[in-house]
């Protein structure tokens, strides 16, 4: 059975995403279809490439994951689909997917061709349920695209080393429903720069010097409960499940008692300091 | 595999659908269970049609579309199981068939009269699971209710051509995830009337003499990027996916630059009109 | 097809539901996954059992119950596989469990003991999904965890009747999509104190000495709808699908109208007083 998934900034009110399931399963009735996520900001491709590209490698080699965030064909955007680390996915080539492959290299790309003369303001109905049907059936990319060799680079936010080497400068890409801050700092990077040396992590009102395994590693469960002071609320940094620095509160829950993003008052794109002594 | 969509308004977070996806599975293991909406606002009968009128048809014929928005049967609101361009519907009779079938007569409408003497406070739950189940196992509808002619009729918004056939006044219906606006003003209405004139569309406060294919049809992307003065942020109407005019910002995002419904001032019932020269 | 539920408080716009369903359609690619919730409050245990206990009953019989709310392993908080009603329900053993079996005795309690040295701080993906396909694939609790007599307690609201045994003291347990307020005074311990009296229900600004079977018997609908004059936005109270009592407004909006919660000023846990006469 054919997974196909969707990642839009549709939201989960209006008739699109529905219209689009519809479409699939006329095409396709065995179509095991899956949501991603249908709240990416509007037209925000990184939000959407971060989702994505923590999403997409626990599903099955050969999944087609349909992207529908700023999907328009335009002369600067055209529509592709990329056959990458065996999954397969369809979106516009507005760089989202630069992002998504930043580490892995596309085994293909294609710029797809099947629209003729067809004037489409909604081409995820009308082109990518196309594309990925033709996939999900065992069709190749090329029936369905001519074959380019690039595709639109984004410029990512990549953390800075210092010239000194005693500091990586890194950012803010995602604030998660727990109100946590991941950064773009990966253990490796930290690890790599950081040869032994204590450190200390500040970003805007908050500096740690301590990063976790997990969310609970900072809770000193040897203290009985009713004793243990800093529990919830407690502010912490941890290696989260993608292996990168997350700033963190313990137990947070944004709309009572606030969250590392609303207390540390860190927005998207905001910048992290590691400096090592 | 019988398909079943679910549009309600139950919301997302309580345990109305999942109880209802669980009974439909009790009873139907093989059933393909699609969410349309869940989102729509409480009781709004017109909402509902209007995200059910540009859905249902993108899925396959003899999909049955449960409808939970309003559903308690009343002396005034009887259950109805209605055949309809070859797909079923399932809903309280209060109106809101009569907006889906504004242009397509039903094959068959019948009252349902499976209730006996169940009392019951979620309908959805307790028959139209079971008039589902039954329609998709092959079951008739003279089976569960008994054969009437007229559904309850709801006045709809239809807009108005003038006298002197100078000018068209139609509604918001609809207001999209983008913020952008629907009018009831189709393409057909539009160029039936417009007869080759000059025109000038007027809502609150905008005013706009142009109407594109598509949303990207406005910029022109002949002038270099960085040279563009109006991209992002441009006031336009197009001709929407359902062939509707929709009034739009090129690339909005409601939640930080704005939308057409926040900038323009325009509500969900407001008038738009056009003016032909 | 094995059916595997998810309740949790990932919200819907995160990777985590996206990245669970791919890792369980990676093991078991016939796997029926069904959405119950993503929406429960941060860490809120007690509003996670509210949402299962009224949902999973509708499931067939052995189904499988993920449940990722505050799923962190602890040395407070082992993870447990409980098997209740026939069906199956993986947790962190965090006190969740006692409330969904508070009437039902489990027929088997296992500690998951999979995890070997695995350091995780996503359990839901690496355990609870491993947990979920084995069982899904006819796999017994004992192979994935040592078999324990007792779950942690949680105490849980239980209404109070008074020495006279003329009042019983109950408290809001959950505020619903409309903004109606669930209560935990059952039917049953209602009528079995009631004995015939009169009853007054009195909750901060609001007191009712009636309780419907549905909201719509509420209605008077022998008078013509035009001369009714309290139809939308009467107060009422009903025994609810769950056989509770609710505290309603007739056709709530929570955004617009308002709603019992706004309009009575009840929040989570505030007391419901009904005096007998």
């Amino acid at each position: 059975m054919a997974i196909i998934t969707l990642t839009t900034d549709f939201g989960l009110k209006d008739p699109s995403t529905g219209a689009v399931k519809g479409a699939i399963l006329s095409e396709l009735d065995t179509a095991n279809i899956v949501d991603i996520s249908h709240l990416v900001a509007p037209f925000h491709i990184t939000e959407a490439a971060y989702i994505i590209k923590n999403t997409y490698s626990s599903f099955p080699k050969g999944t087609i994951h349909i992207i529908g965030v700023d999907s328009e064909i335009t002369p600067e955007n055209k529509h592709i689909a990329v056959q990458l680390d065996d999954h397969f996915f369809i979106c516009a080539n507005n760089g989202i997917m630069s992002l998504i492959a930043s580490e892995i290299k596309p085994q293909k790309i294609v710029e797809i061709n099947i629209h003729d003369t067809v004037e489409t303001n909604f081409p995820v109905l009308d082109i990518f349920v196309k594309v990925a049907c033709h996939i999900s059936r065992g069709g190749t990319l090329e029936v369905i695209g001519r074959s380019i060799s690039e595709i639109k680079q984004l410029k990512d936010f990549t953390p800075i080393v210092n010239q000194e080497q005693n500091q990586i400068i890194g950012h803010v890409v995602y604030i998660d429903n727990y109100g946590n801050v991941v950064t773009n700092i990966s253990r490796k990077l930290f690890e790599n720069e950081r040869k032994g040396r204590d450190f200390k992590i500040s970003a805007r009102t908050v500096s740690l010097t301590k990063i976790y395994e997990n969310y609970s590693n900072a809770i000193n469960f040897t203290i009985p409960k009713e004793e243990r002071r800093e529990d919830d609320g407690k502010k912490l940094a941890i290696f989260n499940s993608s292996n990168f620095i997350e700033l963190a509160i313990y137990k947070s829950n944004p709309s009572t008692v606030g969250s590392a993003s609303t207390l540390f008052g860190l927005k998207l794109k905001d910048t992290i300091n590691i400096k090592f002594y």
